[in-house]
């Protein structure tokens, strides 16, 4: 079996559990949403229940177990960083946002149920998350739990993932430069997919330099995840990408490939894709999925 | 000096330093904010630094000081639960849920600035409670911290507060019963009311039988508070109120007011509060400004 069929195989195999798990989270099971109406928990489980690569919970469960941490003790955690992308696509797709009627070939919440619904349901999860990560089975450790929500709430919050996406709404109709493009997506996309992997190596027990490394793949990962999409934006149409396409140019909104073109966006994720494999070396070949990972991304076709 | 007069000392007293505590969580002092566009820390500005009873933080700040507490080491948590009910107030006012122009006498956040920058705003402001919370400024101990997050995210969540704001929406031009106003209220105003208190005797390292029985005094309260919202309603003007009345009327809207009548209710309010002041007999005259708040919630004009 080659590496990109092992990646394939992890892939797959985590989405699974990470599936399982907020299946679990969704109904209530040992959290507060046993409590929740009807309809809000059903307008939870729409957005979040719906497939998906499970990319973050991914890069979490892998870094945790380069540490040497049991994929199974990691799946909480991973739970939790994806209800938290999972409410801000909710939001994101909301009329007086991105205004979008599809997420994965379905309806968006908004459109399966209602605007306020769609609005409480993504405040739900962003909650839920915080619980997930307080709840003892996370993690029998409180300094680790403690120090896994400072790293989420920091990664998501006005200084990362929602003052990205304040950032992407301003930039509509005006060009933006190259590092206003670099600040926005840093802090819209990136910011979550680093959070993932460092929250990976703190679960792991890692040492702080070792978290520090496993920060800076993240950093890349998350450049590479951007420009592909970038890419993808151009190049896709909405059937091969499970999503509307072209919107960037539609809204005049400038990225990296508009500013630079499509031949530099992939020479520019060869390059990441290098220097984030470089930075696993170390592991040997106890990272190869996370190598193959960042060539994934690089890759990616939806 | 009387009672009442110590417990409006307090209030404003802890009204001033919750104020200024906020005004440095705002301005990005300690946390990750200083990395915020602009005008998305201006929106989270407007909707957190208006004023207000800052009751929340009072419950917080006295249940501390109750078991021993310093008022100063309650202040982060108190600026942490008053973020999280400021973004309830910005998000329940959308146009898509109660669709209100004022809070406290001044435009709301999507009035002031626009829909996406409000709900934004109130995505920013739920993550950074979050944030405070984890922060070791917080408290030194990360046992202390994540049970004190633990209890605000399934106050907050879709088994609380949320969930209320939620059963609010649903209950719109049909009448419920008793029983349902009584869910709705507990979730979506007493929760948060109790997890005030809750989280101030954990703070304060308060024994589990002394917790417990501050959640019942923080559960009378809450009731307390929203029977007399609800009279309010009924029976101020928009000008005393510094709100929009006759909202509850003018929906359809069942209340207990409105079920059983305003003289039953003041009845009630009696009873509530006569019960929360004996839950805090054993504490003596430590417990004199909690017991004076109580009558003071059970008389709130505004």
């Amino acid at each position: 079996m080659d590496l990109e069929q092992r990646l394939d195989q992890r892939l797959a195999a985590i989405a699974a559990r990470a599936e399982a798990s907020l299946a679990d989270c969704l109904a209530g099971r040992g959290n507060s949403l046993a409590l929740a109406p009807e309809r809000l928990s059903a307008a939870m489980a729409h957005g979040t229940l719906a497939g998906g690569k499970r990319f973050r919970p991914f890069l979490l469960v892998e870094c945790a177990r380069l540490f040497g941490h049991e994929e199974e003790a990691a799946l909480p955690a991973a739970a939790a960083i994806e209800v938290l992308h999972c409410y801000s696509l909710i939001h994101d797709d909301l009329p007086a946002m991105d205004d979008d009627d599809l997420r994965r070939g379905r309806p968006t919440v908004h459109r399966a149920y209602d605007e306020a619904t769609a609005i409480l349901a993504g405040d739900a999860l962003l909650t839920l998350a915080f619980e997930i990560l307080a709840d003892p089975a996370t993690d029998p450790d409180p300094a680790v739990r403690i120090a896994l929500s400072l790293r989420l709430a920091r990664a998501a919050g006005a200084g990362g993932m929602v003052g990205g996406q304040m950032l992407d709404l301003a930039a509509e109709g005006r060009s933006l430069s190259e590092a206003e493009i670099r600040r926005l997506q840093a802090m819209k996309t990136g910011a979550l997919i680093t959070a993932a992997c460092a929250m990976g190596a703190e679960l792991g027990r890692a040492p702080a330099e070792d978290v520090a490394r496993i920060v800076r793949y993240g950093d890349l990962i998350g450049l590479a995840f951007q420009l592909a999409d970038d890419l993808l934006d151009v190049e896709a149409t909405a059937e091969t990408a499970g999503k509307r396409t072209g919107k960037d140019a539609e809204r005049g909104k400038a990225t990296l490939v508009s500013i630079h073109g499509a031949a530099w966006a992939r020479g520019e994720l060869d390059r990441l894709v290098a220097e984030a494999q470089s930075l696993l070396a170390p592991y040997g070949a106890a990272a190869d999925t996370l190598a193959a990972a960042a060539r994934f991304v690089a890759d990616r076709r939806s």
